[in-house]
């Protein structure tokens, strides 16, 4: 098995234009999103259904969008707390508390814009140009591109695929550690796959970071988006100790419908606290405080927004997921964790090509699984975070198709 | 003369928690602000008037709220263009053709969360581990910290100072330029001295950026924070041709009291557009529309609030200057530019504990020089961006202070 040195770049450098010769080589050889021209190319289709992108179709419940506004016309618009508002940062601590049965304390929480600045933050104390981080495959592709904007090289471990869905390799994680290796970013419940890890999966990896001395990204953010009988997908605070050198990345754009905000939180031991603080100042200097306001509105008052936005999604799961199980034209397990499916389309050609095709024929938008990095060929991803009538007929358009298709 | 290899850690390696100990170096010596510490000494005092910050004492003005919790209310709050809205967009090429006589090409401009994230995108582009950029000091420390945590060298260059206050060292720049520099940092008109480049000094530092294929980052901020005889301080704008390496940044704090907002732009050539889209892609992923929309209003409808603000700013400088002046008992010079006084303050011992002085015995809050790097020796910073009668007080204090100090 080849591991790819990097992901590939936008173009190679001798196709660009001299201009861009004075851009540092690791920048300039970053990935543009594998999702983008599909999009472009559906975009403004009339009647295409968009299942594309990692995104609900409800807008933030007028509760949350209320409490920002309001601080917004009291004047809350000067500069705050870097590490976020101490309000916020106690409501997370309830929250955290309450989901995962852990102390309630306030100074583990650092308020970010965005959970994919939460990523640049943990990624920034764990890696520096020269290093390794190893990412089960297929993943979210912003984690890796984001290491490779530090100067690191990402390291892919695919996912044992077979009859019951995606798992992780114990055996492939283990042996992709070199001296270079300093942290392992685990995405669970997983995007694109689904793939939800075990107590034994987390204990197991914790193990191999204990045992080589390596930071763990944890990258939970769909962890209430579980469909076992739980409340909330295994997690690593249910396995790991207090000097644990674990960093939690977190969103609020999932669970609260928040996806524009741009709002995260990064959770890590107090003794990283400066830290972070510098890594915050330096970067985008915290997050507007009115904004703040609505994510203690989301935390102290959206449960049951919460609870329907998942029994929504376990709706949606089994609607598109048994209907295009039904037709025996997919490769498809329905998936135990996250909102989206990821199922086999062989026979169909390259799937970039097949996400274009699906626009012209179908007239619904999916994301090639070949965005997400290696073990995507051949893959589909489909978002079924949407209401109930879309997503029936998205299915009705996708087994349609399928049924006609010659394969 | 010696120039520093970097900024000072906020502890030595050798005094900190273990636990630290995998967070890599660079990081874990990023410097804390210099300001924090008087204002933690301080903020809490009964009638204290705080002019330590970079910020006014005016709220965000009611038509930007508004327009952004309209905006709000109406659903915007899905995942938006990296880039920037295509409306804000426009706008801000509008307001950059109105202000600098450029041709109105929205491709030039690209939003930010912050200009501190404006910074952070063109460092990234221009600088890696190893690099070095070069700095006019005293500075804004917040670059070179933002230069340190990309792995590179900042390398400060002292202003000349006399009679007429700052003036750029050409020389000295010149001799600061190694194998290694990638980058000139310039701030004009700067914080924290007031310094404004001439038409010459910008001619000379593209010059020598030019002759060594070197990025100028360009910080033209406070351009409209000028006290000279024109709308605006000179910039690299009147000086520039289109394939010149420059890279602007921009914030929407200051002109529309807008800190707490964090939204700036990057002014850069199109050809680095994609470059651009996946810097933010894989930091932040793109701004709040809502806020955008904000955006939008200030520019458009932000041109009374922007001259009333530079108004009350030469006020506040012209009375605070003039009392500090008549005691006979300050180095200063009235800056041409930006709105903080810079002042030397010889024979108190060292700023740090001045500021902490300041605070017990005259109740006012000033930022000590030192917190701006090498050259800030001796001098203290204080923000005249307030009300009158605040000011008005607080040089009453300042100067009954320093009529009863034993200097």
């Amino acid at each position: 098995m080849t591991v790819p040195a990097a992901l590939p770049a936008s173009a190679p450098p001798e196709d660009q234009d001299p201009y861009l010769a004075r851009v540092r080589d690791h920048i300039r050889a970053l990935p543009e999103s594998g999702i983008v021209e599909v999009m472009n190319y559906g975009r403004d289709r009339p009647g295409m259904i968009p299942l594309w992108a990692g995104e609900g179709d409800v807008q933030t419940p007028a509760f949350i969008c209320e409490a920002a506004a309001a601080a917004l016309h009291a004047g809350e618009t000067f500069y705050t707390w870097q590490r976020g508002l101490p309000e916020l940062r106690a409501a997370i601590a309830r929250y955290m508390a309450r989901l995962y049965g852990v102390p309630e304390d306030p100074s583990r929480y650092f308020v970010t814009g965005s959970g994919m600045q939460a990523i640049q933050i943990a990624l920034a104390m764990a890696l520096g140009a020269g290093d390794e981080v190893i990412l089960p495959s297929p993943s979210w592709p912003n984690a890796a591109a984001a290491a490779q904007k530090a100067g690191a090289r990402p390291v892919f471990v695919p996912f044992a695929y077979g009859p019951s869905g995606f798992a992780l390799d114990h055996e492939r994680l283990a042996a992709a550690v070199t001296g270079r290796t300093r942290a392992i970013f685990l995405n669970t419940p997983a995007n694109p796959t689904g793939f939800v890890a075990t107590r034994a999966d987390l204990e197991a990896v914790l193990a191999l970071a204990r045992r080589h001395g390596l930071w763990i990204i944890a990258d939970e953010i769909y962890g209430r988006f579980y469909y076992g009988d739980a409340p909330r997908a295994p997690s690593f605070h249910d396995v790991m100790d207090a000097d644990d050198h674990i960093l939690f990345v977190q969103t609020f754009s999932k669970n609260w419908a928040m996806t524009g905000w741009r709002m995260g939180w990064v959770e890590a031991s107090p003794k990283l606290g400066q830290i972070i603080e510098n890594l915050i100042q330096y970067s985008t200097s915290g997050v507007a405080a009115f904004m703040q306001r609505g994510g203690v509105a989301a935390l102290d008052q959206g449960e049951a927004f919460v609870a329907e936005q998942i029994a929504r999604a376990r709706r949606g799961r089994d609607l598109v997921g048994d209907a295009l199980l039904a037709t025996g034209k997919v490769d498809l397990v329905k998936p135990p964790g996250a909102f989206y499916l990821f199922f086999g389309m062989a026979g169909h050609g390259d799937v970039a090509s097949l996400g274009l095709t699906l626009v012209d024929e179908a007239n619904v938008g999916l994301a090639p699984g070949t965005a997400f990095g290696p073990g995507g060929e051949g893959f589909m991803r489909l978002c079924f975070a949407r209401g109930e009538a879309q997503l029936a007929q998205a299915a009705a358009r996708l087994v349609g198709w399928l049924e006609k298709a010659a394969v």
